[in-house]
């Protein structure tokens, strides 16, 4: 089953962007992203008794919202930077590998020696320089620290630089510029970033909705954190959602305090129903963080009755020989 | 390794129909079909070295074109007719059954006993009643002809009903308007029925294209058929590409024998390739007969080097739990 924690909103926390950067991120943005399509299905309407409208950032390049976010802070590094640098097993890395060679700068990434052969492959690709480390996100930083001392390069995080925040939000702005009377909007939160992104994006827009997010249950974290005012770590959770394995970022906390309407829990069978009902219905490869959304309304449909809901369909990178329903 | 058959153009055959029953069927399906979008995608673009665009067809209501066909028939069955008929395992069930809900008239399907549970469910869902019978063509043809005499039901065929075939080639004239300067589309071929509908649509539109099609090498009849000229039965050939184990029609046979530019055709392990790249790189979840047109490409390249080609993604109605690559 899954939860619901109100949030308290809390008005007057300093942030250190506002709306202004959303629609700045999505000038600079135009031409680079693609403008993605947003998608809807009659069978999954009926099914949720809501009418949902899927963004389908699966189909940004590199597969993932986080090329937006990254894109945009990589053109807004101090002048001094030496290349990016970051450190990801994931979405973010290959993100920011395709914004440093559109924007002709150096990347260099550091990855956990266990990061499947896919992933480096992707990122060498885009041409940036890869130094492995332990998987363990105390190894990853000490050696982006190292690495940022030795080349000059400045780190692009894609939930705590203020820039990837507001870039990952265009993708809410171009789902509310062509979707209509939508009444909320509903994203997973892992660090946060796509979520703070969501805020800033409704506030900049005239239609400007609620934001919803969804995290996993076995890892209720940001809730708590947002319900006692506090931030409280995630123990790297064991959800299919693996890429919400972060604990909420501080710019997120700062920002989803203030704005977000609700945080609800999706439990990990829903999460692989939804997952699955993706790939069926809509006939979209999905990973199970996008499918989070899904999930969470359909295991609280009196909550979503007769809305009007889009979902951001965050990412499609996942490994077709490991299903999480075969075998 | 692919072949390709160069088709004889044999202009002056009569035909049941013309350009103008495709764009007849344009204004009828109009609101009733979904315009579809058309993706693209960088990488598979650089794998193949052409401009690929993808018709997602596999997102038409019941998820695959044989929709348009089928409503377009039922809209034009004669008016002595008790409802439409039809004998199917596969997409031409599910969207005969939602046709005939559409137009508020009974449906009455055949489908072999051995067709798998969720294809029952789906067109039950619809309404329409099912007769079960041996997985045999002769089977099927027979117990159809017992239900017509029974209704008053009037059969509508796939690939063999003019309108129809004029249902079909809708997608393609779609595609056409949306794409500027296309130049040649690409379309499996099993019965007939698309590549039919496409050579009509292109003879419609003002930026006519060639059409070439793509058929499973285990089973090249239809290239055998129109390089004879005269028809070739196929033998329930075993290929992946379900959806296109019928022999070319008597019909599409007299089309495509005076307009088809090319008949390529893909050989098993391109297939099982070209699928598993759409799902990885365009994230779609397409039928293997779908792949078809990417598998001939990669098998083909010089052929379609720099080259701007649309491509109709068929269908996405697959068992998630039995991939080909799987197991």
């Amino acid at each position: 089953m899954s939860q619901i924690a109100e949030v308290v909103v809390r008005p007057g926390v300093n942030l250190e962007l506002d709306e202004n950067d959303v629609l700045e991120a999505a000038r600079r943005l135009t031409g680079i992203a693609h403008r993605t399509p947003v998608l809807t299905s009659a069978s999954l309407d009926d099914l949720c008794g809501a009418r949902l409208f899927f963004k389908c950032e699966h189909l940004q390049r590199t597969g993932s919202f986080k090329l937006r976010g990254a894109y945009y802070a990589v053109t807004r590094l101090p002048h001094e930077a030496r290349g990016v640098a970051a450190h990801s097993s994931g979405n973010h890395a290959a993100a920011i590998a395709l914004a440093a060679r559109l924007c002709d700068i150096p990347a260099h990434l550091v990855m956990p020696r266990d990061v499947p052969r896919s992933r480096r492959a992707v990122v060498s690709a885009y041409g940036a320089a890869i130094t492995y480390c332990e998987p363990t996100l105390q190894a990853r930083e000490a050696t982006l620290a190292e690495i940022c001392a030795l080349t000059g390069a400045a780190v692009v995080h894609p939930f705590e630089t203020p820039a990837a925040v507001a870039g990952h939000g265009t993708a809410v702005l171009e789902l509310l510029d062509e979707v209509e009377g939508l009444d909320m909007v509903l994203v997973p939160v892992g660090g946060g970033g796509l979520a703070s992104g969501a805020v800033l994006a409704s506030m900049a827009h005239d239609q400007g909705v609620r934001v919803l997010g969804v995290e996993p249950l076995v890892s209720p974290e940001a809730a708590k954190s947002l319900r006692l005012e506090r931030m409280l770590p995630s123990a790297d959770p064991d959800t299919l959602a693996d890429g919400l394995r972060s604990s909420l970022g501080r710019l997120p906390f700062a920002i989803l305090a203030r704005s977000l309407s609700a945080l609800l829990q999706a439990e990990e069978n829903a999460i692989l129903r939804a997952m699955r009902l993706l790939w069926e219905r809509l006939k979209q490869v999905a990973e199970p963080a996008a499918a989070m959304p899904l999930a969470a309304i359909l295991e609280n449909k009196p909550r979503f009755k007769g809305l009007r809901v889009g979902i951001v369909l965050t990412g499609g990178n996942i490994d077709l020989d490991r299903l999480p329903w075969v075998g």
